[in-house]
């Protein structure tokens, strides 16, 4: 066995030229589509890969066009309602279904409502037939001979009911490519195995899968295989002989058990290892036995980045597929996003339409977030060498929803809680056209977004101090009296998650400074490390007394998570959590969890419908399945009005 | 054996009236989508029938986020370039990959850029690190408990990953409903079995499957079942029982054979038999053991309109699926439309962008003309009680392909010629973005689609009989001498076609008079039409005294065709066509088949790349292998100037 030594550095090749060039090398080795003969019946969606002419007339005999009898239009002539003629079964005419040959001496039919039966096998008409009238002549359908398909058609169900039509039994198509995926490394395991800890489950094999068919390929799938030098080489030789194109995951980095990029050397070449991307930058891109072999890194957003733009094209190439045109949409960026000059850079974004115009909002630039690609509604390329865009920029973003979906879906940005994935399951069950996007960026962060009129709500608990009430105050501080509505959503029990059967023997918030005792803290602007500090003060403790008030999470779920797995002892959040994720719980506070939306949106259809929908009792038993929450006020409205030098708050209706 | 009287008369149901009447009918008996569940792995576009949450969080443990070593932070305190400190492996620190688990004490990871090794187990570093940094915290992919999707979401490749990456091993997702398909009819036959005459191939029932694989259903097959009371009644109940939703196709109408209605009512029930549609009027809606069960007409273009409007709309409601948003594309009517005031009627439509207009032509309205479906870009319902609309007016035309397709598309109004399929292929290989649309109006139809501005070309081939030359004189006397430029095509051989062996010993056209001689005619504003008329007002034969001079067929192919097919003796046309369907052919003519182009787009990208690629050798090759061309002059572009008096015509070339 041979063992690998550290590459500490990987030369990066340019987005773009590293594209260039494995595409040159790929046409140098005349890797290119492939054509087979399939069966017309069976054609659907796939390509022609030459013209598609008719082998026979439709139809190819003179066919009735309608119910009724075959006859010879002479003895016609002359018939009228004073003069009907009468017909002889037996000597002139035959019943004829659509369809039916109409065979010499016959050259016209007559239409059953036109016939009238006065015995047996003798009909009466009362005006003349013309020679053919509703016969289908031959070739009415298609023609021997004419073209029904051109090349690079790709097949519809009517196309292939035509293609019969025509005794096309058989046609040429692109092959689709076979691509073989292997996962690799010790350290990952098919779900189906997930008891054992540390270790990572196989999701993005599953993921090229799916791409793999978006694409035109058909994708084969290899067992997980360890980090194994010669196991690997064996694996990949024997994948590559049996696929078009064969992917290794993952592997492609610089560590001391990455030997994809070694074992390709051995088996074949290496063109590029690296490529100045964000993320996704660590690409293997190589050859084996004159196919192509690509090496991917294994963090779920780097090896959708790649697979995306280095695997799709080549499988649409050997599918002989057009380049797909991806769907783009000039938004307005919510924020300044700074990138690194030396990469190409890929952001997920969240975009939704608020007002007039798209917004775009970066979600987490992890590597590892997959959910991220879950969450984006596209995603936004930062050029090598731009230093990155200035809030209020307009950008192109690459959409990975569909522009209607994005065009429809309500915005909301502010504070989480899991009321608001019930909300957005709820609303996406009642009104499947449109759903609801949800940023999570804390209470003070919704208030921001409304400032910048980038979404159409913002959940929020934010608690004034003075008056010890919730939201009011902080929307009169930061906005004119008739801006803002707040909907009442609920209200709910914050409280201190501690671990299962409180080892520490936590009591309340004064314990949090015990000594070895570690807290997890929410991030800055966060209603609930709002209510922390509103604590702290009141205990007077300091922030620097309490181990782990630096650490910090964005959820109340992160939260109680850390607690469960003894990352923490303590962190401050809501009952839901605490109960989702097993841990014991000491209420602290019953606070409100509201929504505010800009009174303009009051008459949007789509708030209204909101409106209707979080009141009914499905939803509402929903929330209190939860526990934790009570939703007596749920739905209502209040506006407020400056009336002389007080603001006051009043219930508001929407007009029916 | 019970046997069918003919019922003559349906009883017709407006439009929207048996939608509503049938979905109100499956409402009532509680017929609904149903919900299965799936392994996550292998649910690429299921729809979500409820959310899902993670049922772990990922990574579930602190996770290395990079390669390096993982060590105790307080051990790196006060590290720096001039004070660098040395860790030991016995005592401080492991390597760990990427992926790898980060184990008390240790609590920081330390890039493997960062280290340099001093020795055998040694090694420096120069900063000191932070705890926690370059580690993965629990959750922060995914958190267990969170919502990764809500109901009624179409499951792409990332959300495969991430639900994998949240141990989501399987899901509640919609059922794909069966849908069996039974072709009925003793003239229908499989198309492997198509030597026999008088039968009709089975085309429908493989579109049907297309279509139901498009709305998310699972097709069932049968056999093609002859015209027999008991065994329809007998598949029919059997295939019920196997699926959720039955279509028979055809014997839907009121022929002596059609069993379909009294077979249902025999089972179940009839709940409507004939809706106001055009076409696909005599269709049947009913039930049979609590499940759908659909009768639809024979005719490929009623079979497509019925299942299209009816059996679609159900197969996505028990699929789970959003209704289908139709995209539409508001159009210009290039001629009047007349409609029939009893029914709701849906006219195929050719749709192109010709200037800044969106032009739409009807196609057949035959309700045979399966091809018809294949040329349309779109479809034109026209409401029940209207007569039509006026040319001119703005219409909403229903895409059937994708609106880039049709904005790219050239179009092409004028005579036919199997070159033109040629050119429509050759563009579709060399520019997959593009298309052609081609429509077959004659040489006479190109002029007016000309005046109209509804092409971007008009092939055409007008014989000046004074003149004796082709093309240029109609175009002076139709537009100003600076409109129009005709780009060379073919010269292309025109000739009298007869049947093998020429039986009736033909000469020429001198011949078309010889008693019982059947000809076959081309349509009014037909160039050979024109051609036709020149030679019998120079040979001075009367049009009366041709038999079937009144026959007309729209293509050459067609004619070929019916003089193979020995329904007529001797029809004019272009050699080419005669060589395809094996008839004889008696030259007469060279004529010239040029494409008439307005200048304004000369300066269009799409026809100065069509110019290019027309003189490539590759294509005249094409041309030259049907026989009867000549491609001399192909590409050059001629364009008229009116001096003084006279109109002169000069080569005109690109600028470069």
């Amino acid at each position: 066995m041979e063992h690998k030594s550290r590459n500490i550095y990987l030369k990066s090749v340019e987005f773009y030229e590293a594209i260039r060039r494995y595409r040159e090398a790929m046409d140098e080795k005349n890797i290119r589509e492939k054509i087979e003969v399939v069966d017309t019946k069976s054609a659907l969606n796939r390509i022609t890969a030459a013209p598609v002419f008719a082998r026979d007339s439709s139809p190819n005999y003179s066919a009735a066009a309608m119910d009724g009898i075959a006859t010879i239009s002479e003895k016609t002539r002359g018939a009228s309602e004073t003069r009907p003629v009468v017909l002889d079964k037996h000597r002139d005419f035959v019943y004829i279904n659509t369809g039916g040959v109409v065979k010499e001496p016959f050259d016209t039919v007559i239409m059953i409502e036109d016939l009238v039966e006065i015995e047996q096998d003798k009909v009466e008409i009362r005006s003349s037939a013309s020679a053919r009238q509703h016969i289908r002549e031959i070739g009415e359908d298609v023609v021997k001979g004419e073209l029904i398909l051109p090349s690079n058609h790709v097949l519809r169900p009517m196309d292939i009911g035509a293609l019969l039509a025509g005794k096309v039994e058989n046609l040429e198509v692109y092959h689709k490519p076979r691509v073989g995926i292997l996962p690799t490394g010790s350290e990952i395991i098919d779900v189906a195995d997930s008891k054992e800890a540390g270790k990572i489950i196989d999701s993005n094999s599953y993921m090229f899968e799916g791409m793999v068919e978006e694409s035109g390929g058909i994708p084969k799938h290899y067992p997980v295989t360890r980090d194994d030098y010669d196991l690997l080489k064996e694996r990949i030789l024997q994948g590559t002989k049996e696929n078009d194109l064969f992917v290794i995951n993952a592997g492609s980095s610089a560590g001391s058990k990455d030997f994809t990029a070694d074992v390709i050397k051995d088996l074949g070449e290496v063109l590029i290892h690296g490529v100045a991307i964000k993320p996704g930058k660590p690409i293997i891109l190589g050859f084996i036995e004159n196919k192509p072999v690509i090496g991917i890194p294994g963090y779920p957003v780097s090896a959708f980045i790649d697979f995306k733009y280095f695997v799709q094209p080549i499988i649409e190439k050997l599918s002989g597929r057009k380049p797909k045109t991806e769907k783009t949409l000039k938004s307005t960026l919510a924020r300044r996003i700074v990138s690194s000059l030396k990469h190409e850079e890929f952001v997920r974004m969240k975009v939704g339409k608020v007002g007039e115009r798209y917004v775009a909002t970066p979600l987490s630039r992890g590597a590892g977030v997959s959910t991220s690609l879950v969450k984006a509604e596209g995603i936004l390329q930062i050029p090598k060498g731009l230093e990155g865009y200035d809030k209020g920029s307009v950008v192109d973003i690459h959409l990975t929803k569909e522009p209607e979906a994005v065009e429809n879906t309500l915005v909301s940005v502010g504070s989480h809680d899991v009321v608001m994935d019930l909300l957005s399951d709820w609303l996406q069950t009642n009104r499947p056209e449109a759903g609801l996007s949800s940023a999570h960026v804390g209470s003070f962060g919704g208030i921001l977004a409304l400032k910048n009129r980038e979404c159409h709500m913002a959940p929020m608990h934010i608690l004034d101090e003075a008056k010890g009430s919730y939201n009011k105050e902080i929307i009169q501080s930061h906005f004119s009296p008739e801006e803002m509505a707040i909907v009442k959503l609920v209200k709910r029990s914050q409280g201190l998650m501690v671990q299962k059967g409180n080892p520490k023997e936590i009591t309340g918030m004064k314990d949090l400074t015990m000594k070895g005792l570690q807290f997890v803290n929410r991030q800055r602007g966060a209603g609930t490390r709002i209510l922390l500090d509103f604590y702290l003060r009141k205990l007077e403790i300091s922030p620097a007394d309490i181990e782990g008030y630096e650490r910090v999470l964005t959820t109340h779920t992160a939260v109680a998570a850390a607690v469960a797995n003894n990352t923490a002892d303590a962190g401050l959040g809501v009952y839901s959590a605490a109960k989702a994720l097993g841990v014991d719980f000491i209420p602290i506070e019953w606070e409100d969890y509201d929504l505010v939306v800009p009174r303009v949106y009051l008459k949007d259809p789509r708030i209204l419908e909101m409106l209707d929908l979080i009141k009914e009792e499905a939803f509402k038993k929903s929330i209190g399945d939860l526990g934790g929450y009570q939703t007596d006020e749920i739905g209502q409205v209040y506006i407020s009005e400056k009336t002389e030098e007080a603001i006051t708050w009043q219930k508001w209706y929407p007009s029916t």
